[in-house]
Parts: structure tokens; sequence; C-alpha cells
């Protein structure tokens, strides 16, 4: 799905060619810094007092600082050196899956500034009740002591189903929500109507922060694979993520594996997240503990998947059976992904992780013989090493991005304020 | 996988500066064509002199011709119009498959020149013989009369099967080969061992035909599905082609959509070729005629092909049903390739075209029951109307592109022949 803040890029309302030459600059800081003002000129080919201008914009806005120290040229007079102003903004990612509300918040630079992390049960709390939580997560966040003096450029949210353009969840089983204006209700309860924010799926935002940040970061055919009660995945083809016609690429989840399998969250048969979602895995594992039955509050899907970790450690044959033979679903749906597009690396996140050891061997064997390349074409899999913030955190990172890019509005020069 | 031709992008044995602003004169014909030297020059930035002097080197090469008009600028001396030379040279596209080799020789426009199409029996013939088939195919083709004093500038063969970055097809197992280095065999084969090769996948380069040629032409998010003995596709997405890390994308034959279902050639079970693919179905529409059983001969096949088709057209329950069943299948495999990557258009092409009318129904009511998003995201699946030959088109047309485009070297002047 295009999000909100790609949309944008089509239009001119945003970028007047003052504002094209500011994301110049700004891109030309970030590849450099440090750098002099003389330097992004002749990088960027722009007179030196245009550039000079431009540079005390972005200071004044809080994007670019001045480093202190200054460029020792071989010919011509020292500059002061530039870099991105680290200090000044914040963007903040949040993830609302089914069981947890996820919050990263990032500077300039995309590196982490303050987390979240909390139990819910929002298929039970509804979407008017989920969303007044994720309003409630960006404004404790923004209040936490770490972004103190900081303005937000902006919010991203990921949510676990199909997001359209206009920022409205259209579907998603585990929430139980359909045609939810996630993105119109959130910015209606934010403190500023006017804060730029956009909803994405949770596996395209979880595949960005992996090709970012993850352990296997910049390959470029890569997917990142959803462990929670619902499984999806972001798809990285050459570097780009794979939307889609419809914005609905990477529903793995769905993937009818065995037409006479379990039913499913979505009302059909056999699907991948039926035979090995987590709901799935600590059924089986724990039995007597989960026996409760579906649906589960978020510290008791927490705790089922403690529990079945805990027990599988401790050698139990049903908590390794349960995990095994969803591995080898799971093996069998990534087949089914490699058979169409071949990723280089497949990595498993959210409640996969803590359970990759008993998961994984099986998950390989799977891949490995029902792909038809051999070997499965090379494809490796891998687990998270960006725990359940990963959605989070690619999201917020999305949002910094965007701003170099122009799909973001700059922020507005803070007036005297600066810093 | 990455074609020979796409490979020599990379090098700059090619490529010296002339030769790529032979390149970009020739892109600039192309898209403005019929213009004057003036306006290559200005379209270019290229000066006058240089852009004249490039004109008559690829005028020499046969890439460009003289229209014998004149243009009648606002401004300026009237000039004498330049076009591509769709006289002088030809590109020819080879399908191998299980029954049948086909041709199509296409000028620099892409228009068709000429075709062959015949029945063989590449399983039982082998891969040396196979080879030496397309050899004998290609030189046929060169030597048609539409061909007459053109000069070949490469030959493209499409496989079933997956193919590495030398031209090695690595596994094609309804041809029953693994690790044939076609490419090489084939330039063995040729009267020009100097000529311009390229082996890909049969999906691939009919998806790059119907992209160009098809009733879907420019769709950017569109599947082309071959249906033969074996079942393939090319996927493009956003435009691009989808190749996959290591060259194994669009194997959609081999997703498996039944743990329980029949053996495929590929060794597993339940895969949507073993379901669906054309033995299959004919099998169960003609099981009179079919009783001979696997391997049919090329003939064979194509006899079986109408058999079915004439008998569900009669309204024949066995006909009707198989193709019904076969499609209901197809469905439910495209709904997976629909969840992994959302096309906007999916086209049967191959023997699927004649068996449409009844094929379609369930292919369609299948995708939509089996895709995640409602409405199956919007996806159409419609008929091919390029026949058996798209995969050699494809390849042709391929060529042709590699010209432009830096990944085929350009012809050598013809010397004082002209054209």
């Amino acid at each position: 799905m295009r999000t909100e803040t790609e949309g944008r890029s089509n239009g001119v309302s945003v970028s007047t060619v003052r504002e094209t030459n500011l994301q110049l600059v700004l891109r030309t800081v970030r590849e450099l810094a440090p750098c002099s003002r003389s330097a992004v000129a002749s990088a960027t080919g722009l007179n030196k007092t245009t550039a000079s201008s431009l540079v005390a914009d972005l200071m004044a806005r809080g994007l670019v600082r001045e480093t202190g120290e200054t460029s020792r040229p071989r010919v011509g007079r020292p500059g002061v050196l530039l870099a991105l102003d680290e200090t000044s903004l914040t963007a903040i990612g949040v993830e609302i899956n089914v069981d947890y509300l996820s919050a990263v918040a990032v500077d300039l630079l995309g590196r982490e500034l303050a987390t979240r992390h909390v139990h819910v049960d929002a298929r039970a709390a509804g979407p008017e009740a989920s969303v007044r939580l994720v309003a409630e997560t960006v404004r404790e966040t923004a209040s936490a002591p770490e972004l103190a003096g900081r303005r937000i450029v902006g919010v991203s949210v990921a949510v676990p189903g199909l997001v359209d353009p206009s920022g409205t969840v259209t579907l998603a089983p585990n929430l139980g929500w359909r045609d939810v204006p996630l993105r119109d209700r959130l910015t209606a309860l934010l403190d500023d109507p006017g804060l730029p924010t956009q909803v994405d799926n949770d596996g395209n935002l979880g595949v960005m922060a992996e090709f970012r940040d993850g352990a296997c970061a910049g390959t470029p055919d890569l997917v990142y694979v959803t462990g929670e009660i619902g499984v999806g995945a972001g798809v990285l083809s050459g570097g780009t993520l794979l939307r889609g016609a419809s914005g609905a690429a990477g529903e793995i989840g769905h993937l009818c594996l065995d037409p006479d399998g379990p039913e499913c969250a979505c009302g059909r048969r056999g699907c991948l997240e039926a035979l090995a979602g987590i709901g799935t895995i600590v059924a089986a594992a724990v039995p007597d503990l989960a026996a409760g039955g579906r649906p589960w509050t978020g510290p008791e899907v927490a705790g089922l998947v403690e529990a079945s970790v805990w027990r599988a450690q401790e050698g139990d044959a049903a908590a390794v059976a349960a995990m095994e033979r969803a591995g080898a679903w799971l093996g069998r749906g990534l087949a089914g992904l490699a058979n169409v597009v071949g990723p280089g690396v497949v990595v498993l996140g959210g409640y996969f992780v803590p359970m990759g050891p008993w998961l994984l061997p099986s998950v390989r064997a799977a891949l490995a013989e029902h792909t038809f390349a051999p070997d499965a074409g090379g494809c490796r899999v891998e687990l998270s090493e960006l725990g359940l913030g990963a959605a989070a955190r690619g999201g917020a990172a999305a949002m910094v991005h965007a701003l170099d890019t122009g799909r973001l509005p700059l922020p507005e020069p803070a007036g005297g304020q600066g810093k």
C-alpha cells in the first residue's frame, strides 16, 4: 500500500524550489558529514551564497548543526564543519498488534532515543479504544525524558493488516478490524492535528528496519516475517519494497498450505498462519496452560510464549514437537515465497525469535525440500535481532527518510529558540 | 536469472564513450522519430557535428535511416528526417518447450517478420539433439525470405526451467535436463560463433512480450503464466522483472497446493503443475486418447489439447470437469501469487488459451476465494493473445531492447554495402 507520505510525492503542494534545494542540501550533509559549507556547495552545484543560506535555514529548522570543528582543506580557507542535527528532532514509530503496543523514537540519524512496549488486548478493546491507546502511547513516548526539547517530525503506525493509501485499515482479521480509518482517527486525537502521520503494514515496516539496521542489513532481496498471532511479511526485491498493484503484497500468512487444514482467522482453511502462527504453536506447546482457549489477552500471549520456550528448553516433548511441526509448515510457506520471489535472506521476527532454536532446523529443512530451485536458491533463514519493536522502528526510520526525500514536509523554523 | 546480455552491462568491454553516445542517439531516434539531426543534437545535448557523425555511424550499422522527408521547423533550415532502420537488421527469438519449438524474427521496431512453429519431442530427443534442433531452427528462420538481406543482431532462447547467468539450464524437469550448457553448445553450432546469444526462462520472456505487445501491455504489475506440460511464470512488479537473488523467481508451477496431491515431475507432491498442467488436464479430459500415458510426443500433446477442447465444446462432461477442476487449482496457485506479489493482471498463455472458456470461470472464482485481499486485490485474469510464440517473441524483442541500452554490442558497420 502506498503510504500517505509517499502519496505526497506526486503533488507540488509540499515542494517548492527552495524546499527541494533544502532537501538536496539535507541529503548532502547526511552523506558527507562532517563537511563544510564549501563542500556542500561543490557537491550540489549550488553557489556558495545559496548553499550557506540553505544551511542557515536547515539549522533554524533543527535539521543541521555546526559540529564546532573546522575543516583544514589543502587549498582555501578553513570552514566550520556541519553535521545532521541529531539533538533537535525526533520521529516516532508505533506498532499496534494483537497483544502489544510497541513504540520507538529515533533521532535524525535513525538511532533509538526511547522505546516503550506494553501488553494490550487490541482485539477485545476494539478499534476506537485501540486508536486511543495508540494516541496515548504517542503522547507518553513524546514526553519521555530522552525526548525533552525535541520536536516531532512525524508519527508512523504499523498494523498487522491491509492498509489503503488514506491510512484506513481495510482488513486485519486478528484484530477483528475492517475499514478502520486509523490515520484519520489518530490525527484527530493527537495534540497537534497537523503532525504528519502514516499507517503501513507491520511486515512492510519490519523489513525496512531489517534492511537498515538488522543483522542482514543491505541485503537487496530480503524478507521479514512477522511472528505473532498473525503471520505476515515485508518483501524487498532488488532493494525495492514490493507493494503490489493494490498494496496487498507480502500476505504470506494466508498462503494455503493444506486444503484440509485447520480454520484460520480469515475464514479459510489451512493458511500458513493457522498452521504456524504463535497461537497455534502455544496451543500445542502448553495445552494445559492454553486450555482456556482464544482469544487470549495480551499478557496471556506473552506468558504462553514464555512458558512454551521454557518447556522446550526443559526438553518437554509436546513443546518441542509443536515448534518443530510449526517450523515445517513455516518452511513450506517460505518455499512458496522462494518459488515466487526468490529471496536471498528471510528474517524471522516477533515471537518466532525466542522459539528459533526449535523452529529453525525444521524451517530450513522444509524450505530446502519444497523450493523448486536446488538448495532453496541459496536462501538463508535467520532470526531477527530487532525484537518486537522492529516494525515500530522501521516506521520511525521511514519518517526520517521521508524528510530527506521530500515525502514529508520539513519542520518549520523554530523561531529564535533554535538550539 | 540474469541473462548474458544483462551481465555485460557490468563490464566496460562493450561500451566505450563513443558506443555509449551511439546508444544514446539510437534511443533518441527511437523516441523522437521521425526527427532531424538538429533535433537529435538538441535532445541529447551533443553538438551538431558530433551528433551528425554518430548518426552517420548508426546508418552505416543499419540502425538508423533517412526517411526521405524533411522537417519544416518554424526557425532554422529544413532537415532530413531520421527514423530507426527497420529494413536492415533482425533479432531472432526461439523457444524450446517439451513438445514444440517456436521461433520469431523481429525488426528494430519489434515487429514480427517471420515465425516458425514445429512439433518436437524434446524430452525424448535429449539435450544434445534438442540444441541441434534449436540451431537448425535459427538457421532456417534466418534464411526465411522475409529476412533476406538482413543481418542478425542476436539470438534469444527461452526454456521452461532455471537458467544460470552463463546460459546453462540448471534444472528443467519436464525436459529431463539438468546442467545443460545450452548457450555454449548453441554458440558452437551456429554459423557465426560470434553472434550474441542469451538464454532465459520462458515465463520471464513471455511476460516481456505481454508487457510490450499483449492485450494488457504496459501494466506495471503483470504476470504471465505459461500453460504447457509445465507451468511457470514471469512476474513484473512496478514494471521490473522479478528475478530473485538466484534467478529462480516465478516458479509458480511448484507451489505446493496439496501435500497429499499427485506426484510432480520435480519429484514432490501436489505442485500446481501436477494439478493443473496441460498433461494432467488432457489425461482427465480425454482419458481414452491419453491412455497410452506419458510421455507423449510433441504432435500427441497438441492433438490431445485439440481433442480436449473439441470435446469440451461438445459438452463432454469429463472434458469440462477436467478443465474446471484444473482451473480451480490454478486459481488457488494464483491466489498464492496474489498474496505474495499482488499483481494487477495475470495473463494465461500457451495451451491454457484454447481451454480458456472452461478454465477462466473456476480460475477467477478460486483466485477471489483464496486471496487474502478482498476481491483478489482487484487482480484480473485474462487470456494471452500472443499464441505459443510469446516467449520467443519476448526474447527477440529483448535482444532489440538490449541494443538500445548497451547490453548488446551494436552491429559493426556493414562497409560499403549499406543496407
